[in-house]
């Protein structure tokens, strides 16, 4: 018999793509999904790729999960605490929001607002020894979408000492998706088609996320929004600190990883490559100009940046293969 | 040990996306992928969304299949028929070319030009009876794109009776993927962009075969190129024969199948919904102003309408089940 | 001195697009744009493709409306009514919404709810003996964008009496835009792009307008949301009453137009070559499986298909070349 | 009677739009229109947004242009310098290819190949003083698409002292008609759509273009494919030289220029609003994290990026009021 999982908050572009996930996923078992005000809605009039899935979103409450050995959570950020406290010792959790991603409450409420509810081991199994500590962990808080695509390509860089962690400088686009499934204006298609725009200059909430998880201390970061429903695509450039060839320090790091690919020499990543499927893709070079590190990374927003990634931490916390019910390959064009 | 396939024709957008889905095939072994201009590449030169398979493109010869037990033809119209006769009687062959399509060699010669190749077992599985051929056949001639969506709608209403077969009326939008993977100016994403536009009025190709396969004698059908990469909507109406209601009769003809889904009443199917699956999702209603038909049809025109339904013909050429490999559900948004 | 003008709705898409031609136009002088909840907010804040333009939009009064010569309505449907019948009887009206377009108030409250409100002459200039009508009128009606589209392609040939008026079958799809600015889930960026969605099927609003202004008894309309901010194709298919060359009529009926092209034989209308113009594609053939005649029609719904049309109405009121401010060349790519 | 302008190069998108501008020019006289292998070709057939305009293309020479005051020169890099160079002394010329920007021969020969064949007036008419030049020049170099976007952005800022000219990171995006009307296979469509991609990573041809106009002195850009026919974003940041308010110098600096807005505090540009326009948008910060100034600027790379920067440029020349003949406004959405 499978492993029982639910899903809390599944009426959400995050909560759709998990729900996609796991109806292929071959070892766990899908007991519950509960979203708010969908509650009672069939599961395909709410996502209607999922046509021919047989399931009714329920509501949100401790007993709509008791059934379930493990609760994804895909809640807007600060109401994951009260549900996660209401759940018993013995389940284990994947938070998909961020209030249990910083150590520093400070930072929290800073970038967040409202009271830092605690820390949950870091959900990144690509991160020098986080694999093990999600696979022991009951409680784990899975990346932000530019988190995961901005540490994947900068940590190894800043770990081997290659990369100045005081001078760090991205630029990152992501689809519409990342904005999450909320009817406001400047989302609609009419505006968002055609049209790239910034936000958040210099204030999105993943930049103290990414410092903690690569160790940089000064990072400027310009978020954009793209015309496509999924994708990031970063560009993170450093300065030297120590001299090096950063794809090479890229390759090894990833030499032994499933999902992060650092693509062979003259090949950039593009997003939709990704689309669909849980891998990241790199590449590396010096800019010839300026000496400066020049890293790209693509993934998919819904996929290794959200749904994908909490489905491969469940999978170390459940003691299967990190790789099962999840693609490697991208659905292009 | 699996069953070795091979692909002939990789390097298009339908090899590529039936290379995806033979990597996840849990019974087809890969054996070999050929390619024209192509051959010698890496996979993932061609095709990036396959970054981490193995694969180096061959040239296009009978030697290079020569391990294979089912060989997948996607080659331009015309191309297949030379290297088919070349191939030994046991193995079994998907054509996703039209050279096999039509029974009446003098509409192939009037809407592909050049001698008629033959007929083969028609890879549409819905189509009642057709299971059971396809089954028992070694050579099958997937459907055309536009023809899959567009009989799926048609063919029960004309069966039982309630449309008129002499008196259809087809609109089909198609995302820019159908026209190939042809560097032509006017398939620029600059140019298909914010764009409509109709090609072969009153001339498509698909129209003979969709006649064939639904017993349509009189169709009208404007296809148009829509600003997406992926998908077919085909808006397709007919007079009524008798009165009837067309849901009802959809419903009934598709009740066991697992990829064709009749959705709620009041809900209309959209392209997205069905991308990147083997699923084709329908509704019917009665126009009110005119009394006509209308059904609404829609799918991936890389998966049911290419690649997918090639699978899903040969699960069922191979014995196995017919799901097996493909995913009933769509990545979206 | 010029003519002063002033928009009521300004916050919309259809109020942008007025501004941005009222802004170019040599003639007319803007002397108020109003709004409701946006009232108070600079123009640029609202549409920043204004930037650069001196204008605060005020709050929707009569008394906002003092200084003008000539109003434009653009409002939701139903709320024209009340403020044209406070503004006095020598002030000019164009009206963008559908309030006093129907002759039939039986129609009207079936497709729009509510009280009818009356009618007043029609703004499609192009129809016979309508631009005469149009320029001794006071109040007129403007056009809806799906009406515009298809009574352009199919007028001529149901006067021409080639086309049979009881066998009308239309599939149009529009832009986004044509949703209006209304945050709702289902038209937000995620959701529209990469799909091509269906609704109102057979039950569109535009079916009376249409059947009003051009005779057609037995109209099946099938309206879709593509994947583009801008732009209406609209497949138009009939029966033939008598022979004939439908292109040939459509030829003589817009031959001294200088907003309605008939494009050379062979070449087929698309929307990116009519975005932000006030020009309608048109191209005509009878198909060659069914016999129908086959039109296809391509507009800007926010230009011939709202705000265009309105400009040119107002010009035909002032005693203006009907062109004057407008472009006939569209902004392609 | 008007000034006789002629458009060589006139099939590409440059090209399109050009005529599109000098269509709706009131002192410009279009008097021909020259291309390669579409000469003899209708102007509609090539440019169909271009259908009502009475215009053939003829094929390039220089007796084509004999009745020109002012010759736009569209063509690939490397190919104006031969025809200049048999355009008599008097006739004024704007090149909107890479021929004559650059001072420095050896620069023009790593990024360009081949030999330089000197240098122009520098056409961007808000750098301080080179209006004048511009005025009194007969041959201008037209700016780069993505030199005009980050030379705006970053000029008055290392010219002002504030930006560190060692220390500058630009990424920009831009939509796919930059790349020309090149019948690619990574242009089409279906590989754009959907898709951020970078390329020439650190080896853009116009980084030299921008240290030279701006003073940096060390640049690193990384260009951006986005899925959008028109329009780029750049996001240009660069460490501080000294304290000041980079918005403040940005605002002074184009406080009388009718195309470069700095937008009001909060608004960030987006790419849709500048579209069809000659207008730049600008918005500048100091990140909060890392402390670095940080601008975005946006423009229609067709338009302030191409061609209305030409037609600006040769208003100018041509003694006339530097807007005519071009929009302020955008279109959109």
């Amino acid at each position: 018999m499978g492993i029982r999982v639910a899903v809390v908050g599944a009426s959400g572009y995050a909560g759709g793509e998990l729900l996609r996930l796991l109806a292929g996923h071959p070892e766990f078992e899908l007991v519950a999904a509960t979203a708010h005000s969908q509650a009672g809605a069939h599961v395909a009039a709410v996502h209607p790729q999922l046509s021919g899935l047989d399931l009714t979103l329920s509501a949100t409450s401790p007993a709509a999960l008791a059934d379930a050995d493990l609760v994804f959570l895909a809640l807007p950020h600060g109401q994951s605490a009260a549900l996660a406290g209401q759940l018993p010792a013995g389940v284990k959790v994947v938070d998909l929001g961020a209030d249990f991603r910083l150590q520093d409450g400070e930072l929290w409420r800073r970038y967040y607002g409202g009271e830092h509810a605690g820390t949950w081991t870091y959900g990144l199994p690509e991160l020098p020894g986080q694999r093990e500590l999600i696979a022991s962990a009951d409680r784990v808080a899975n990346t932000g979408c530019y988190a995961a695509t901005v540490t994947l390509a900068l940590a190894p860089l800043i770990a081997g000492g290659l990369a100045d962690p005081a001078d760090v400088v991205v630029v990152a686009a992501s689809g519409t998706s990342g904005a999450g499934r909320n009817a406001k204006a400047h989302l609609l298609g009419s505006e968002v088609m055609g049209d790239l725009s910034p936000y958040k200059v210099g204030a999105h909430q993943h930049v103290p996320e990414i410092k903690q998880a690569t160790g940089a201390t000064s990072l400027s970061m310009t978020p954009v929004l793209a015309p496509m429903p999924r994708g990031i695509l970063a560009t993170v450039t450093a300065r030297f600190a120590k001299q090096g060839d950063p794809r090479a320090v890229l390759v090894e790091a990833y030499a032994n990883e499933a999902f992060v690919h650092v693509l062979p020499e003259g090949q950039w990543p593009h997003t939709a490559a990704t689309s669909g499927s849980n891998s990241c893709h790199l590449q590396a070079t010096v800019d010839a100009d300026s000496g400066r590190i020049v890293v790209v990374s693509a993934l998919d927003n819904l996929g290794k940046g959200a749904a994908g990634q909490a489905v491969q931490c469940a999978n170390l916390m459940s003691g299967l293969p990190e790789t099962t019910g999840l693609s490697v390959f991208g659905v292009a064009p």
